[in-house]
């Protein structure tokens, strides 16, 4: 079996195994991960019906005695009722601090279970089976778990890395095109950052291809930024290019507006900022809109500027009175600009004009 | 003013202030600890009306910039519920990742809020003001922050050293003579655990007379075991001293019997079952007896064994097929036993009988 891995030196680190077919896999790498022990699946009620049975069944061989919970599917679902009904199956089965949660699904999931793996008795352990390009790329890896407040996104969690990383790319191709454009956008985020090679796969419409080698590629660049600064006080946060604007509009959407949809908007119009503000090398913003256009993506939004500013204030990546934005510099290179809260506005409007 | 001062070298480090009046010291010291930022106080709805508004006054008075929630005062409130309800009054008043939260009030109090702050933006810092005696000893120091599920007590929450612990020993004169009691409990835990001294003052009668001398003692021998141990792996866990059986009885109470008087007869019972099995110094039970009884205390439970036993099968200190339990050497000595969880409901059966 053709298979990726990645290692991260993060928490007591660990291994992302990326291939085609790796979830029939996942019961004999989590019983090496973490030896003997119980595992508790969690999942929403889509992913339940593709991929439940073969991750339990590949449990059950591992001797991991499996249990299972399902919760209804979407993200909606990412709030602390679902959370609490999580932790009370855990205490009902009897799940003790030596057990191990696995988050089955894609990001909702991920998030949602690896909160609870770091509560429920003050922290167990965890492994996370991304079913979406999104998760595979984004918040699989990385220890950022949580759930949504009403107001605001991922306003409630804990920060704790999982113990290994399951990464089935033949999942991908149970995707709705929507659905998978979503973690283009991510995907497309790290070839802003630091690959043109990656941002290029996107450009020319290849990614289907090769697609266990971009996640790779992917995570290994979220890896490094992760292992240097784990609990996103520093380096990390270049990993929220197009997101100040991106959670302000699915904030202003009630979260119905997809995420990796919503960056992709925040990333041309942060780069449209930089190039009107003389930060961003000319042209920059043309491309970029032309490669999210190319893989399904959206580029512009009909919230006002007023609208963005005021949803935007609620977010994380405030601290005091200032705010760290991140601006593309060109293709492949990015940088963190903290600016006060007020100067927010400016760049904001000055990136709805086109 | 009299002044204890205990430093805690857990988390970033921190010290405990103990002593008469303290409450108008907390601005300073919070600041002090804290530097500039804003102060977000959680209390119940009993402390509300004897101190929300002096300790308001003195985090005003800093430039702290205070804001208040308010929750219904009792355990039925250390619930996912309400931490949900903190959490968003955190998110609506826009506390960022720099501002800081304030317990002010008992256990409850200080569980439900250093959890609140653990999860908040995926963790802001925290201050303890405890305002009871049990609190003051015994969970507002050490970092352990909780909510109670329907299956068990204590189930989900985070590890959290706070920034500071602000004890006013003027707040234990409104306490019931009971809720006192409670306190007294886990002091005497102390003496049996490391210090015939403490033990000695409560069987005298005499705590009163030097009660933050005292609480300064209590805390130090904390202090240094979760210096030792900060995530309840080894040593910490003699603190669970009367604990396993204690949390059974406050189950099958379903959380009406006080945590202390739990605790109480927890000591009692492990302390026979210490001595039929020949572990323990004979004559230790019945010197615990008479101090507990001669501070308020009960001695004995009318929970049946078999009851008893199922409750503590839920406990957070089992670890697979093991549970880790404490007995009395003597006063002033206890041990670590880990034993097979079919070997606790014998040693339940014999601390009954008298």
């Amino acid at each position: 079996m053709e298979e990726f891995l990645v290692k991260i030196n993060a928490g007591g680190g660990y291994n992302v195994h990326i291939g085609p077919g790796m979830i029939s896999e996942c019961g004999k790498i989590i019983s090496s991960a973490a030896g003997q022990c119980r595992a508790a699946v969690v999942t929403d009620s889509n992913v339940e019906i593709l991929y439940l049975r073969p991750v339990m069944d590949s449990l059950e061989a591992a001797g991991l005695d499996p249990i299972s919970f399902v919760f209804p599917a979407g993200e909606g679902s990412k709030n602390l009722h679902i959370l609490s009904e999580i932790l009370e199956s855990f205490a009902d089965n009897g799940l003790t601090r030596s057990d191990i949660a696995v988050a089955l699904g894609g990001g909702v999931t991920g998030d949602i279970t690896g909160f609870a793996a770091g509560v429920y008795m003050r922290g167990i352990r965890y492994v996370q089976i991304p079913t979406t390009l999104l998760a595979a790329v984004d918040s699989s890896v990385g220890g950022k778990t949580a759930v949504d407040l009403s107001s605001g996104k991922n306003l409630a969690g804990v920060f704790l890395q999982p113990s290994a990383v399951i990464c089935d790319t033949n999942t991908f191709n149970t995707l709705a095109p929507d659905v998978f454009s979503d973690g283009a956008a991510e995907s497309i985020k790290y070839g802003i950052l630091t690959s043109e090679h990656i941002f290029e796969v996107f450009e020319r419409g290849e990614v289907r291809k090769s697609v266990s080698e971009l996640v790779s590629e992917c995570v290994s660049i979220k890896g490094r930024l992760v292992e240097e600064d784990e609990h996103d006080n520093s380096v990390r946060r270049l990993l929220n290019l197009g997101h100040t604007i991106g959670h302000a509009i699915e904030n202003l959407s009630g979260y119905t507006f997809p995420h990796g949809h919503a960056v992709a908007i925040g990333m041309v119009m942060i780069s449209r900022a930089g190039e009107k503000m003389g930060f961003t090398e000319i042209g920059t913003t043309d491309r970029i809109e032309k490669c999210l256009i190319r893989n399904g993506l959206p580029t512009s939004t009909d919230y006002d500027p007023e609208a963005l500013y005021n949803a935007a204030l609620s977010d994380k990546k405030r601290s005091g009175d200032n705010i760290t934005i991140v601006v593309p510099k060109r293709i492949g290179r990015c940088e963190l600009m903290t600016i006060k809260v007020s100067e927010l506005f400016d760049i904001i409007s000055l990136s709805a004009q086109r």
